[in-house]
């Protein structure tokens, strides 16, 4: 087996915890990291730590934030009414760039999966209920993903919002089954999100 | 601008340094890390500034190494009288993995590009010819990538070699034209190199 000595194999080992990038791809990076753009690697390095050690979730919306509460979440001009819930920090943005959407935001940071051991607790869902139950949130936007594991969370929480007489709405159709929302187009995401219907 | 605070921003920023990543997939990563996967983050943050601490090149063949002289170098059992010329480090793993090569390697790092200012000092051709001077190698392997820069570098490389009276070979045809070397696959490889021409 050739090898370049144990740094070398450990960085390509340690690149592949990043998502779509399998052996090949991590061994193209290594050499070019180490042989073409050093300067770019020890930046790299050193913003990871950096955001590792500063990052966490916004303690209100739970997205990801260098403070304890989100600029978002702190902007009093903002609806106090209106309630999306996504599964990423990713959809936030999305619908941010997408849409004129002035509410407030809750993320999931996932879907139920009770296979993996991801229930209610895991996405937040007690902190939810403890929002509706403060009785100003009016209307709760689903926006979860369109596929069945999103689509059977939206169901779950849109149940617990509409015990409490919270007026649940969901994206529009149009977009796509079985996609993910920070890949849909923002013309398609925008229309969808002003046309959201009753859920 | 949808944005969630600066470290994310910046961690998005600097991942793009990696070849084949654009905003999209940076983003991806980001969110992947800090959501998902924090203890790999830190591994990787780990990993990469300890091969950018160690890792340099063989003062020998120009490899990457962790040590001065690499383990091919050191390594008595292989032959003195060949000597393999390629482009990059990850050349040499492909010959070494795909062939029963077992004569010395000498890694440019690249190839003539006079419009990017890269010449033959910084494709170490001094120390080739200094190489050639000491009067052990008696085969230069060409194996630069069958690009037409790939092929004016050794073309450059077998007149200095031929003035030396060094007996000249190149890969077999049989490698794809255009394309790189660390992607042929194994068996054409293999069958290239044992079928190598007198250039
Ligand atoms: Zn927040
Ligand atoms: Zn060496």
């Amino acid at each position: 087996m050739a090898t370049l000595g144990p740094s070398i194999d450990q960085l390509i080992q340690a690149l592949r915890c990043l998502p779509g990038v399998g052996p090949k791809s991590a061994q193209r990076m290594t050499f070019h990291l180490l042989e073409r753009d050093r300067s770019g690697g020890e930046h790299l390095a050193e913003m990871l730590s950096k955001a590792l050690a500063n990052v966490k979730h916004c303690q209100r919306c739970r997205i990801l934030s260098e403070e304890d509460i989100c600029s978002r979440c702190n902007d009093s001009s903002r609806r106090e009414d209106q309630l999306c819930i996504v599964e990423m920090p990713s959809d936030v943005i999305a619908i941010e760039q997408a849409t004129h959407y002035q509410g407030q935001y809750f993320v999931l940071t996932g879907h139920l999966s009770p296979l993996d051991g991801i229930g209610p607790e895991a996405l937040g869902i007690p902190d939810l209920i403890a929002r509706f139950d403060q009785k100003i949130v009016t209307e709760v936007i689903l926006a979860t993903n369109p596929t069945v594991e999103g689509q059977a969370t939206a169901h779950y929480i849109s149940e617990i919002a509409r015990s409490r007489d919270i007026h649940v709405t969901r994206l529009a159709h149009g977009i796509p089954l079985g996609g993910e929302l920070e890949y849909v187009d923002s013309g398609t995401l925008s229309h969808a999100f002003a046309g959201r219907e009753k859920y």
